[in-house]
């Protein structure tokens, strides 16, 4: 298994519509692939490890896929759609992290 | 919920031992922590979302617990000792993200 993590990093100005990305972005995501994308989850930034320390992203979204040739010829097929919707519920660049689940 | 990531960046030198990650670190985690720990998980860096662009985070840990005050508290009673056991799997300084599960 694999897991995609889009990662929002914090930043003086960055906005992110929490709202919009539960209700619109990712079930746009999880129509759009179907039985492809083996799951799903959101997380939002609350703080470093420190308490009231700033969070190091604002906002997270995961997804699995058994394999990473599965991930990118989803991309292939969806990716454009995926990023023009992006603009709707922020304006912060994402970091994409492609991994291996290992536990 | 909320979820505690350790995220390893990815660095030129940097050493992360997987086999000691997941046999000791991480079970060391879970027996401290008890029914505190709510969930685990761990990943290994593949690439960015690129196919074969570098990976951000050579690895990455997370801990499930159902408030951030819980997470503070097994802190304060077991950082110290986790944080003793780091130089055993990596050399690399980690980013901590305190989130809340939103789905």
């Amino acid at each position: 298994m694999i897991k995609v993590s889009v990662l929002y990093p914090h930043k003086d100005g960055g906005r992110f519509d929490m709202d919009y990305y539960l209700a619109k972005h990712m079930p746009l995501v999880r129509q759009r692939l179907g039985a492809t994308l083996k799951g799903m989850s959101v997380e939002q930034g609350i703080s470093g490890g420190a308490p009231n320390s700033p969070a190091p992203f604002a906002a997270l979204g995961h997804l699995l896929f058994d394999t990473v040739s599965a991930f990118q010829s989803a991309m292939a097929s969806h990716g454009a759609e995926f990023m023009a919707d992006i603009p709707k519920f922020t304006n912060i660049e994402p970091t994409i992290q492609v991994s291996e689940v290992k536990m």
